[in-house]
């Protein structure tokens, strides 16, 4: 069997000239990067083309070891409906380099279901994470410099600075540091760590901007810390926004590139799915609505995590409107929601599978929570047998609701034809009327309260004491009528990731809330979130190597 | 008057095609960065097109806060060069984007003598620099890896690890650090730090790679510490090297811009001067080379830093042959070398400016033990005078060789004809037939005696305890047959920034001696070497800013 990586080398990649073509955009307006790679220019944009156009989100069910391929189901399907006469393109997250080190390999898609220039989108790519990681660190910088510097001081106290440096890399050697050693010249000495660059807030930022202007007052609303005598300091405090935006010059800006079918692909950004609202920026978004009839994207980890923060932080902000969300499953996860250990997941079944069904269900209630109409995609492996499969489509007809088999892993756009089908026919017959879950204007509490009990099945949300401190700053500071972006585990939909399945009975307990005052939310903290891995004990790295010619090989 | 940007910014810049066709580089084989920036695959590179090709080398006076324009200078130099009809590329370094936010702004050129895009260029450009402190960095975190987890390890004992973290950023801060706090599972405790990315090896490495096979031999030989039973430990005994090297796929290939008269510019990797190369790529050099009939490059700092590495290091190793070095000097700066303070070096005093001619003499001297023929640039200033700038005429005269003034800045190519002309008639009538100073097979010792003696000026040299123990160092792990790159300050001849004009009588303290063995060469450190500098009280960075269209402002 071929690897991603050979199936991707062997495609017949075209000049993106030509997928620019197939999207009207004229070769001037296109920025390339090298053959394969294109910048778009933000005046691609209009917002009068938005309309009309079909918004597709892909979401999954509660993730497991298991796997369930979203990024796979979502290439496939744009090949499908571009198979079946609807010009579609794929919006995307941008990969992050540091786990392609560690155990992930790469992140664009897989088998026949892939974007292209795979070793492109996963080292480096346009820079973007480069430009992010720079302006993130410039803040930093500038804050140490501060306190540095006696004279230009603002008096900020580095006890209450929380703004971390970021780096992306598998590096947990980073995450606690002491910086700020070695005598007067060279800082003033604190604790502090490094988190991977999609964790940085400067990413949740460019992902939600809707121009330079909007980048820019998002950046100088940054919360950095208090100074001495407890007034709140902001990156504009430190006139560091114009330079941090500046870093972003060409980042902010969407990037195209083609599914192994030719099909136009946008890949811009890539927040964290737990702490940030992890999906790609409004301008791709955007982007992919102005420039063709349908737009596939997806919401990182399952739909009480990624789907609820695009819908009710993403969508409102900006206001799109999705027409369909599709629920990704497979039988090997639903499988383990079931109780299987991973080690048998591969045996048939059924019951097994029957079992899990209540982690989709819960799934497909949520969605309907926002109005909007679910389709169901099985993402078929190999084993899966047709009395299993049958147990999901039972499942389905019951609910009254479309599902479809994919198999577009082995079998590129041919095999998600049907899921293309049942997702037009879904948009054609069933009106989403998208409504968000909670109003801004609510209290924070309320908003916690809402969603985890809504979306999560909670019975009651507890808060730590440092929590009811946290929400008291962030009411003194006028905050409260951010929304909220809970930091939650992707395993479970309660914020214990051994519940799988459909958990009930359970309590929320909120440890800490922190802000992101400049991406424009404030974020719930619910467990111990990783915001900066470790490599593992063979790291992929030892594998992947270049030859004499440039070509890049072991990237898998 | 117009500010760098400014005038950048009003340019009428060409399409790259453009530019690359008067190479007559095909249009499939550029790989366009946007509109206006391209990479250069290696294949471009043909070693019998090389052969007769003019390399002219850009040094300079030993630097003084009055600045002497080396990069103008070049550029100008370019201009004037294709003015008269000579088909020239300028090849220079990558700025480092750290400086653009403290004191320096950028570092294109300067006045009418600029590379552009100039914001491009100092910002993120084609991503070479994030490229090499990922690979810088992958390196690190697989040493902290390996030294985490017990089942992989080397044993590699964490007090002899000397390989630190990079990044482009003015942030002293993170010189001095500790890493691995946090409990078992972040790490093992130890003390490190952060340099520039410009200080790393693999900026070193990159500028000496003449292939991919090259590049990753190069990354496996470097020098990571010892085990706790004091073996070696190299990158390739982590498994690095293949990973590091794909990391930079696309940061090894040269990168093409223009002069703002829409000549060729190949701008290509940035190493510093005192403890790297400070030179650019061997690539970019072959390249410019290959393309076209005159080369114009510069060497970092004065004639006694970068140029003799330039030579020793660069040329030994590529065996890439300088036809002619242009020395610069201004009217300024040799005031300053001869004892005016610089609050009055606007003020005409043509005998402070006979005071400072020995150090021109001396690096024209020293120009001349390499078998080259110098020319010298004096780099005019509005305020210098005509009996000033005699002064330099006839010592140049006296000493039998070519002078010419040069107001690239003010003027663009017209302003550097007339060097142009004397680097032609230079190059045509006198026969450089260049020798490197000493042989790399020389022990460690005679290697430094003789750039000190002969170059510095030195009596003799003094090793410390430390440095004599890395000596032996060295000896064992049959490291003593690389080049030496000594560490030195660019602000005097000698090993003592105070010491200006032409010191005597001195003696070279060599403190401590690093190894680089990845780029090939020892690192004798004779003073206080910054490698990783800091930010001003008030910064570059709170002045530059970027408008609502995407344009930037304030990068002077």
């Amino acid at each position: 069997m071929l690897s991603d990586l050979e199936i991707a080398q062997s495609a017949k990649i075209k000049n993106i000239k030509e997928i620019a073509g197939k999207l009207g955009i004229p070769e001037s307006m296109l920025e390339p990067y090298g053959h394969y790679k294109a910048k778009l220019p933000l005046s691609l944009i209009d917002p009068e083309k938005i309309n009309g156009k079909k918004l597709i989100l892909v979401s999954a069910i509660s993730p497991t070891p298991a796997g369930e391929g979203k990024t796979t189901v979502s290439i496939g399907l744009c090949e499908g409906l571009n198979q079946i006469g609807k010009k579609t393109t794929v919006v995307l997250r941008e990969p992050s380099l540091g786990p392609v080190f560690g155990i992930k390999g790469g992140a664009a898609g897989g088998g026949y279901a892939q974007v292209v220039p795979m070793e492109d989108i996963n080292l480096h790519f346009t820079g973007d994470f480069p430009a992010i990681e720079k302006a993130n660190n410039l803040l930093a910088a500038l804050i140490d410099n501060n306190i540095q510097n006696k004279n230009s001081t603002l008096g900020i106290d580095p006890r209450t600075v929380h703004w971390k440096r970021v780096m992306d890399m598998n590096d947990r050697a980073l995450r606690h540091i002491i910086i700020g050693l070695g005598g007067t010249t060279s800082g003033v000495p604190r604790e502090t760590g490094f988190d991977i660059t999609a964790a940085s807030e400067i990413m949740a930022i460019l992902c939600l901007s809707e121009n330079f202007d909007d980048l820019k007052k998002r950046m100088g609303n940054i919360f950095v810390g208090f100074t001495y005598d407890k007034k709140p300091v902001f990156a504009r405090d430190l006139k560091a926004e114009g330079a941090m935006a500046a870093l972003l010059k060409d980042a902010i800006k969407p990037n195209l590139v083609q599914t192994l079918e030719g099909n136009p692909a946008i890949i811009h950004g890539g927040p964290f799915a737990n702490i940030a609202q992890g999906t790609n920026s409004v301008l791709a978004t955007k982007m992919g609505l102005s420039l063709s009839d349908y737009v596939v994207t997806e919401a990182g980890f399952g739909f009480d995590l990624g789907a609820e923060k695009f819908l009710d932080i993403k969508c409102v902000s900006s206001g799109l409107k999705p027409g369909v969300a599709v629920l990704v499953a497979t039988i090997r996860a639903l499988k383990y929601h079931g109780g299987v250990k991973l080690d048998e997941i591969k045996k048939p079944n059924a019951q097994a599978v029957e079992n899990g069904l209540e982690n989709l269900e819960k799934h497909i209630e949520n969605i309907r929570k926002f109005n909007i109409c679910p389709v169901v995609a099985i993402n078929k492996f190999a084993d899966d047998t047709v009395e299993e499969l049958e147990v999901v489509k039972n499942l389905c007809n019951k609910l009254g609701i479309r599902s479809a088999i994919t198999t577009a892993h082995a079998e590129g756009g041919r095999g998600a034809v049907q899921l293309a089908e049942a997702v037009v026919e879904v948009l054609n017959e069933c009106k989403s009327d998208f409504k968000p879950l909670y109003d801004w204007g609510w209290s924070v509490e309320r908003k916690i309260e809402t969603i985890a009990k809504q979306i999560y099945g909670a019975n009651a949300i507890d808060y730590t004491a440092q929590a009811k401190d946290d929400l008291k700053k962030i009411e003194s500071l006028n905050l409260d009528k951010l929304p909220v972006c809970i930091a939650k585990t992707q395993k479970s939909l309660s914020d214990n990731p051994k519940l799988l399945g459909r958990p009930e009975n359970f309590i929320v307990t909120v440890r800490e809330i922190e802000i992101a005052a400049g991406a424009g939310f404030v974020i719930p903290i619910t467990g111990n979130i990783m915001r900066m891995p470790g490599l593992p004990e063979y790291p992929a790295a030892e594998k992947i190597d270049i030859d004499s010619e440039g070509r890049i090989k072991g990237l898998f």
